[in-house]
């Protein structure tokens, strides 16, 4: 069976997070990369395509079998509820548009499935996720996040 | 030139209304189509999938040059903000595959394109968009202020 590649998504409307983890036959989590989108600070119509158009040009350089992305439902308010939905609308629209399953992970379970606490600290995260990829430094934050989102996955599916 | 066609989107994540408009030669406005995408009551993630394979099938049909969406800033609450932001953000992401620019129009800005004032009731809307497209009765609710946002639109940038 071939591996399987996941693509992380920890969404925002100025910056989106992307990771891609890839499971292999011997049930390791290997990094292949991770970066973040940066959709300015300019209208929102064109941030949203930035959003959009980064994430299909992650999709088609990794080629992912599967998205995963933070199930988001805390808001400052509802204006700023309505805008990150739809920078995530447009990245959830970016793996419809090229066929890829799409599943999503509460910010809980994301911290649960790695530090095996659901209140464990952003700091805790970061420091499992460079753990669980032998990785030399840990990625900026967004990035971070989002392989985070991506090993969740891994793990929620795998066992 | 080519005559101006434009799809309006009321948004929605249970049913998202769609109209198209041309703007003729002769500056007269006229109704090309008109219907509702249903996306049912299944998974939220499959329901994003039918909005935006329903907005991308209705653009390939009916080929407008420009998207007009309702810019919705209040909600019920943040969970409900955060839904209704992703429908739209899967609607917006079908229209930018497409490379159709979009606008955004507040409803009081569309209430006082059609009716002459910002708080119109939604019943002199609708009698608004069938007296100006010449129509025989008036379409169905989500239809009828997908209708009305396109024609907003075609108000805004002719004159």
């Amino acid at each position: 069976m071939a591996n399987r590649r996941i693509l992380g998504i920890d969404p925002g409307s100025k910056v989106t997070g992307y990771g891609i983890v890839e499971l292999t036959d011997k049930a390791r989590v290997c990094y292949i990369a991770s970066g973040c989108i940066r959709s300015g600070s300019g209208a929102f119509m064109v941030r949203l395509g930035e959003i959009y158009r980064g994430v299909v040009a992650v999709i088609d350089e990794y080629e992912p079998s599967e998205l995963a992305i933070e199930d988001v439902f805390v808001s400052k308010n509802v204006a700023s509820a309505l805008k990150l939905g739809q920078a995530k609308g447009v990245a959830i629209a970016a793996a419809i548009s090229r066929d890829l399953p799409t599943f999503e992970y509460s910010p809980r379970k994301v911290k649960k499935s790695l530090v095996g606490n659901g209140s464990a600290s952003k700091g805790q995260v970061q420091h499992m996720v460079k753990a669980i990829l032998s990785l030399q430094k840990s990625p900026p934050t967004d990035a971070s996040d989002a392989l985070a989102i991506g090993i969740c996955h891994v793990n929620t599916s795998h066992s």
